[in-house]
């Protein structure tokens, strides 16, 4: 697959158009940490990848500079976590993404992602 | 072991001390993104099991409540990365922790945790 | 007033809610920077009033721990910045908050703010 | 003068070097908020006002392009804040820079500022 992260962590892309992504991904039992809750770093890659489709989903080839993440709940094994970016503003060559990771209509984490559009290869 | 999640990425605890952890990782094939460059969420999730360790070295049971991250330079599929945490601030149940991610001496990836400790069990 | 701050940068309250909250400031000769731009930190101000407003109207007594913020574009001297702050969640002692800047309808800054209520005096 | 929101908030220069500055300001009777305590907003225009000298310390003109602040500690009245910022990390137009603000060596607040150089004029 185009990216083997994201595949070797079982995400699924459920819907994307233009500016936004739709990715849920299930807590599995190597993604939980010592407290047996999904690791902060693996809900926040979850996030990433929502956010790398969504600014993606314009054309030219974009990556992230960076991102800051808010965990406000717990997401357990067995769980689904679904993770919906959508573009906040497009300036140039910079993108402000936001993205709202939910475990049954609860929202477990706000991210919000920085993108940086590569020189068009031409 | 405690964190399954860290285990199953193939973490490695390198140094732990009061207030500090240092934990390494090898970008393996699964962990490449479509630019066949290590997907920015794992390198996250290397800063954030450091910073995991790093604040529960204190002793009281440590969560995160957030963490911001700047990419600085691509990590290339079989590289090592390193990533070294150490504690910033630490007022009553709040931290912060800074994280940096080095490939060979160069800086990847700079990461900044804030972590809340919970109420002690007696 | 209580907040000599707000009022010494020409603050003007012009909407509160229950977690939610509008404050404009116009952009003084003495708010520019050598660019002649508002000097960033005053907008971060604005929008951490308008922040701190509509965390406090909650109830409780609450406090800013920290925000993030990104300049999307500038404001030139004689333009009147419109902050809009809103809840996003709010758990425990912990609140989200975002924050819009405008001018005359332009984004001009996302702001994000986390909260931290004080124990209620009785 | 260069920085007219500097000077008005009596912002003093106290060291430059390449990558560095060092920038004070005294909270003054205008610049406290409802409990009395400094703005975080001005505390924090003062660390991006010494973050923009350590950037701008380089050649080429620089602009921020976000921040982050965590506060730590209230400053008070009539106490003198101290900004200390230094580059992190500088590539190709890019910039990340730590300021660390203390009031008599008591860190009060840590800002991580994102930079951008624009296209030098020839």
């Amino acid at each position: 697959a185009a990216d083997a992260a994201s595949a070797a962590l079982g995400m699924r892309l459920v819907e994307i158009g233009p500016g936004e992504a739709r990715v849920s991904m299930v807590v599995r039992p190597d993604m939980v940490n010592g407290h047996d809750l999904c690791h902060g770093g693996l809900i926040a890659s979850l996030a990433d990848s929502a956010f790398a489709l969504a600014c993606n989903s314009r054309g030219p080839v974009t990556v992230a500079a960076g991102f800051e993440v808010d965990f406000l709940e717990p997401a357990r094994r067995g769980q689904v976590l679904d993770a919906h970016a959508r573009e906040v503003a497009l300036r140039g060559r910079s993108g402000l993404y936001d993205v709202t990771v939910r475990v049954e209509g609860t929202v477990v984490a706000e991210f919000r992602g920085r993108s940086r559009s590569l020189a068009p290869r031409t």
